[in-house]
């Protein structure tokens, strides 16, 4: 069964001959990508499932990130794109080590961990501490200066499964921001309970802020029953001693790099609608809901459109950004491939008339918010909805986080839309090893092309000025 | 809501005053256990959180395996149990290494990989070599000798889920004993596809079978995904090559041991009924479900019968066995423990008058095989069905394995009842770093209590001769 069959405005809108249709009004060609991806026609459960396969994990600046660029490449020309290209940009790359931590007292047991991104190694031996838990990060920032000295500090806040990401929003602060907070107070290494809704033995890595160009501590996530272990062995009034272990090191002078390609437009090819996602991923996993299913969605929406009889008017055209996850903050700008983007781009900027990005994995999309200048009873917006409705998929009154990798765009001024994601399952496996081809649901996969490829169409074959004021 | 609610049947058995029922006939003092034991009143989920906090992983033979006993013991004296008592035996120890393993062609990719139990370490250099796949062990078993020199051989069955575990059956043997059958045909390591029914990134490990006394080379298992990765990257027309990597060691000289504790019966103590489970566990988990679970359903059990204002008649002895895990065979027995337990009760075995195992989880209990000669419309049998039909518990034909620990007593002439527990999540979780208590449903817990409780307390109470002929 298809939970999200077009209801009967599809039938209506369509005339009874797909290439008939496509040819005729661009709502109606919209109807038809929509059914097409609906179907199951995209070219997004291939691309994802070969990427993630071939290549695996894609950390920023390693050789898997790079040989997925010219994977890329190839598979984009072979499509049939236009334009296709590569902009490469410098970076520090980091490489997870050897690494392990045990509970060493009251008696020895494993724990499941995972270094955060870019935190240091240990000392050859390892360090070892007694963990002072925290319940928050506020409990951390409130504990005098010189209070944690030879101590491993542990922020334990669990997280709040939410469909938005207002839960990762709440403990995600602890994660890039505990270890500066920790070391200040004296800790010679920090805890974090992941960041993630599961209750299994996976750690979520993420990155972490740097302080005068470096993590100042080694930083760990724990898995939630490890940290389920401690607190109840300290509930027990038993002190945790942990030891912990970790060879990672940094890569300096390595390269990243954004793909490009483009359905070129017939009438005014210089404007441009672009579509983002990232290609890199964290390295445990292999990268499948995070992002090789953004880049999936875009492409297989794009690849849609190139199909049609009908070109659009103006361009369209997909990012697949490089190290998305460890970017840092470069005011103001928060990502690397994102940030090169815009400083490459600077000067089409102006003529970007829209951008959305796909990084919430592969589940259906409830929501759509598009830019605020455009009113909710425009025809845009209508023509919009009818197609999106049968689909599941209602109107948002605006942006919350148009995304990490566009955001350097946005900031310089290009209008965004927000297709929202369920993420009630994303956070069971993000930053994780578990992040792999089977947790895709090939059929909300397909629900996601489908969003992004009506959105997409309308707006390349719209007069609406999304830049308008509302 | 208690999915297990006891029927009106309870009401009508029990007295007004709880105490005043427990002194009357059997079969009301079984329904007080039975409702106490729904009711959370037994001490098997504070059993289960302190054994696998305190404790953490016992494997066999190890220091904690040996502080899991004392715990045991020292906890079953306060609760108040007789006899109780360590019975200790000599065995090998396994200890596991560091161990990673990597796709190292057609590109690099790490591999979610745990040794089996008792693999030999690999060269320091590690193993490297071609993975030749079969569908099945018969599929590995049917190629030719020298076929597979210097190969790695991976058998790739996915095991079917079922409520009792004949999936788990179906696929056990190609970890068993594939290891033996690659080395004959030349391979230098086995891959197995874990035997779990999960799809996290989790390798389920467990016992290799020995061929003149060892392992023959080092073996593996996979977690699903990584054994689905593997199999795209062959579909894609690829030669894998993995790179594996082990220190695992032995320890010579070790030993484990049973822990027993009983509640004495007041008419005839020598006649015994024995409840049986294990203490040791896998290394990577806390070893929840398997079996601390297991420990803390027949102590609880015995607990609320202890706490009966009268006292059983025959006696009802528990037994935490050691050194379920590692169990080889030693014809006509499958386990260290079990064996120890069988060779040194051996002259009591006659005084036995009926075991049973619980050795499958924490899951709800929906059947029971009460032994052959037990006739179904016998007063015996009346008796507990009346009391576990309305906690969802049907009567089952036969037993069709009472457990590995009680096999060697059941061989020696013991019979034995089955609990049948609900299966169906367990081999999500078995044998993994996943097994910690968290995984336990404290309601399902307790409905197991409940069925112990009762089957134990009848049987200690009963004139039956469960060794009658059918």
């Amino acid at each position: 069964m298809n939970r999200f069959a077009p209801g009967l405005l599809a039938a209506a809108l369509l005339a009874a001959d797909a290439g008939a249709a496509a040819s005729a009004s661009p709502e109606v060609a919209a109807a038809h990508l929509r059914d097409e991806a609906m179907a199951g026609h995209s070219v997004a459960h291939s691309w994802v499932s070969e990427l993630t396969t071939r290549i695996g994990p894609r950390p920023a600046g390693s050789a898997n990130e790079q040989q997925a660029a010219q994977w890329a490449v190839d598979k984009l020309k072979s499509l049939g794109f236009e334009n296709v290209h590569v902009e490469t940009f410098p970076l520090t790359g980091w490489v997870r080590g050897t690494e392990h931590a045990e509970i060493v007292a009251p008696n020895t047991q494993p724990l499941v961990i995972a270094a955060l991104g870019q935190s240091p190694p240990t000392p050859a031996e390892g360090l070892v501490g007694e963990v002072v838990i925290f319940p928050t990060l506020e409990d951390l920032r409130a504990a005098p200066k010189g209070s944690l000295t030879g101590k491993i500090a542990m922020v334990d806040r669990r997280m709040v499964r939410t469909q938005d990401p207002l839960g990762y929003a709440q403990v995600g602060p602890g994660r890039y921001y505990g270890a500066a907070e920790a070391a200040e107070r004296g800790a010679v290494g920090y805890l974090f309970r992941s960041a993630g809704t599961d209750s299994h033995r996976m750690a979520h890595t993420g990155s972490v802020k740097f302080t005068d160009g470096r993590v100042p501590i080694p930083a760990f996530a724990l898995s939630n029953p490890d940290a389920d272990q401690i607190d109840r062995l300290a509930a027990l009034g038993e002190k945790v001693r942990v030891r912990m272990f970790s060879t990672s090191s940094y890569v300096r002078d390595a390269r990243s790099q954004n793909v490009i390609a483009e359905v070129r437009g017939k009438e005014r090819p210089q404007q441009i609608v672009m579509l983002g996602a990232h290609l890199d991923s964290w390295d445990q996993g292999t990268g499948a809901i995070d992002d090789a299913a953004g880049t999936a969605i875009i492409t297989g929406a794009a690849k849609l459109i190139r199909d049609l009889p009908q070109k659009p008017r103006s361009t369209v055209r997909i990012v697949l950004f490089g190290s998305e996850e460890i970017a840092q903050p470069v005011a103001p700008f928060m990502a690397f491939g994102g940030h090169s983007y815009a400083d490459t781009h600077e000067a089409e900027l102006p003529a970007h008339v829209l951008t959305g990005e796909s990084d919430l994995g592969a589940d259906r999309i409830y929501a759509l918010a598009l830019p605020k200048g455009v009113a909710a009873d425009s025809e845009f917006s209508k023509s919009v909805f009818r197609l999106l409705t049968p689909i599941g998929i209602l109107p948002m009154h605006e942006a919350t986080d148009p995304g990490t990798d566009i955001g350097p765009s946005v900031a310089g001024g290009v209008p965004a839309f927000q297709l929202f994601q369920d993420g009630l399952r994303y956070f069971d496996i993000h930053h994780t090893p578990d992040d792999t081809l089977d947790k895709i649901d090939r059929q909300q996969l397909d629900q996601n092309v489908a969003a992004w490829a009506v959105v997409a169409w309308l707006a390349a074959n719209s007069d609406v000025d999304f830049r308008a004021a509302p």
